[in-house]
């Protein structure tokens, strides 16, 4: 077989075979196909697709790469989800510990965030003492116990994914939806899940910019989580405003920590509560959808859900009493005000705007390496279709960085559209995919 | 400016301006941009295209990234002539002597040949003791005395083409009229040339296949011809079957030589006289094509044709000698003959198979590196159209290979379809382009 011949088979709209694939990704792994060839090939594969066949083989192909973790030691329904990545994206802080208090293990490998804001990961390195790091082993005794553990990505999970990201990155390959997909499925198969609910993001603040494409893309997902026996099902859901209020990782678990005592924002809720009765129908442990909803909503009335957060953050060695009084955690030197210049409804926000000023402000990296401020981030004090009076406080600035909360004064309104007229807003989540 | 950037532009059906072609043109043959990049976009400009903007600034930029042969020096009208290649393409030996014996200069930069049958310059060192190496002054001064000089192709002439060429060859990344057209055109303008003669081959035997597409290519060398002020005309020829009677190296000496004397076969001195023709208006030496067909016709008759290639061959050390007797050459150990089984007409030749068929036989080379053997080859003896007779000799095999000669006793005729019906054969060029 000769890599060239599978190029020129992309190139002129050919169907990969599975053994083609494999040739490659193995080849790519080792060496013996170099880098000029794999992106020869990326760019084909970015210009003329793959079908979903080529994009199963490719993803199984990847989790082949390198380790695949065994979860078979964990007792109970195991779950597990992803997200593709949003502004003020927390959802997992409160999701875990919601269908973990109902019965279902969650036992989660998660990436730092490279971008506008942290990644969970970074968020939970947010709380003192936090590790995010833990033996095979103790990842499996914690989630048996508990019911939930979330780790750092092991370097040792499909490294053809990683080397081929790297080459993507720097030639004008990334935008493919199978690779993309194929990126995502295979590190989450590869990390053990075997029921996966996916929240793919879609608007303004997210990779996929409309609806349109991010169903596209979840329906690839979809598939090749169907195609390698996962149990897969994708929410479509609104980015085109921030998730929640916060942005920003110590404000961001404050927030968490509040919606899991009952006092989170309403959308935000809604959508953990909407992903986690998915969950917990995939795990079999309620699958009528309205009682599901019924069920978190008690976890989180009586209490035991922020316990579980509780007992999950101890048990990675977090200062839980950073979670029982947040005012412990330490605030930013500059915290300003921006205000509401007229009375009138809020008709848009720019998410990916607002994020990028929370990446200035501290909140988050910009190349690999970068420190994160843990503090800084913006506070939203409204959403889409909220009505807004002249004076109101728009926003909170948070921010060690006095020039960056100064300039950020000057533009941030300047990601907002306000409207005279009532605005409709778009339920958080747009379809479901399974 | 990032090349990544550039990449994605172009991927996204871009048009890419002369400093981003500039940009990576310079980078690429620096090694700033490495090949995985290079790849990438010439991958993106397989599937998406350039428009005549681009592939002259692509062949512009190409020129300019090594050294350009400067002719200044020489008196008298230049002319240059580049064919696409064939099986059994001897036109430069002929061609050049023939307009040289009508008063043009011909200071021509040839390749050697890779794959089916040998190049120019392959042709030229069958002959004992041509040197095909000249330095700058004897190749101006050969050139001002006799008017011809063939020589080959400098190292240093278009580095960027020579690096970009080696990588697309490993990419699937040939196939591409633009990257073809710039790859031609800026080797033949770095040469010197400033009046261009296209030979653009098309059919079986020839890159490309059909005579749209060689039109296609024959469209964008001369744009790039015009988009950079030079004189160029491409002229469509048939290559369906071999062209003239010899493939093989000192085959197709003896057959220029022939032709040179009277004595060629009909339609490849048709070619000759024609694109002769085309050279010498270009010249401003004879722009009336009918006066100048006669012109060239007189040389012929009148020896000083030949006698061109006699003072072209001495000038460059060759042993005259042997043009004088072509039975001086060296024969093959063995020649077979390949009869005709049945009477009938030649429908088809497949030209390829003909050429690989003498490659193996000795004729060309496999990879770079490879010994040409000048004695073998192929003489056919009869053409598409003609009636042939069972029993008679359809072709016979050069070669000092027993076993390769065995073979192709038995498949050679396989290159053939016969007829029963007469068949009508296309005139040798389709069309002429300017």
């Amino acid at each position: 077989m000769l890599m060239t011949d599978i190029i020129i088979k992309k190139r002129d709209h050919g169907v990969l075979s599975k053994e083609e694939i494999d040739f490659f990704v193995t080849g790519f792994v080792s060496g013996s196909i170099p880098d000029y060839q794999a992106s020869s090939l990326a760019m084909a594969i970015v210009l003329n697709g793959m079908n979903q066949e080529e994009t199963v083989n490719l993803t199984n192909a990847f989790i082949n790469s390198g380790d695949v973790v065994d979860l078979s030691m964990i007792k109970g329904p195991l779950v597990d989800k992803h997200s593709t990545g949003g502004v003020g994206d927390k959802t997992s802080l409160v999701l875990g510990p919601l269908v973990s208090a109902c019965g279902a293990k969650l036992a989660k490998m998660s990436g730092r965030g490279l971008g506008h804001t942290g990644g969970t990961i970074d968020k939970m390195e947010s709380i003192p003492g936090m590790r995010v790091v833990l033996t095979h082993q103790e990842f499996v005794d914690q989630v048996n116990k508990i019911g939930i553990a979330i780790v750092g990505q092991s370097g040792k999970l499909v490294p053809a994914d990683k080397k081929m990201y790297a080459l993507r990155d720097v030639t004008g390959t990334v935008e493919s939806l199978p690779l993309i997909a194929s990126s995502i499925m295979s590190k989450k198969i590869a990390s053990g899940a075997d029921s996966i609910l996916l929240d793919v993001k879609y608007g303004s603040g997210a990779f996929m910019k409309n609806l349109d494409d991010g169903t596209a893309l979840a329906r690839i997902m979809v598939d090749i989580g169907r195609g390698l026996n996962r149990n897969t099902i994708a929410i479509l859901t609104d980015m085109d405003e921030p998730l929640g209020n916060s942005i920003g990782n110590i404000l961001e678990v404050k927030e968490a920590v509040n919606t899991l005592r009952g006092q989170g924002p309403k959308e935000f809720l809604e959508l953990c509560l909407e992903a986690g009765a998915i969950m917990l129908g995939q795990a079999g442990i309620e699958t009528n959808h309205t009682r599901a909803i019924g069920l978190l909503k008690s976890k989180i009335t009586d209490g035991t859900a922020f316990q579980k957060l509780q007992e999950f953050v101890a048990a990675q060695g977090g200062d839980i009493t950073y979670l029982e009084d947040l005012n412990m955690f330490p605030v930013s030197r500059y915290i300003k005000q921006v205000l509401v210049k007229e009375d009138g409804y809020i008709a848009k926000i720019d998410a990916l705007g607002l994020g990028e000023t929370a990446m200035r402000l501290g909140a988050g990296r910009q190349k690999i390496g970068d420190t994160i401020d843990y503090k800084s981030g913006i506070i939203l004090n409204f959403h889409k279709g909220d009505a807004v009076k002249k004076g109101d406080v728009l926003l909170e600035l948070h921010s060690d960085k006095l020039d960056e909360v100064t300039a950020a004064m000057t533009y941030v309104t300047s990601y907002f559209k306000f409207s005279k007229e009532k605005v409709i807003k778009d339920p958080i989540i747009a379809k479901v995919i399974s």
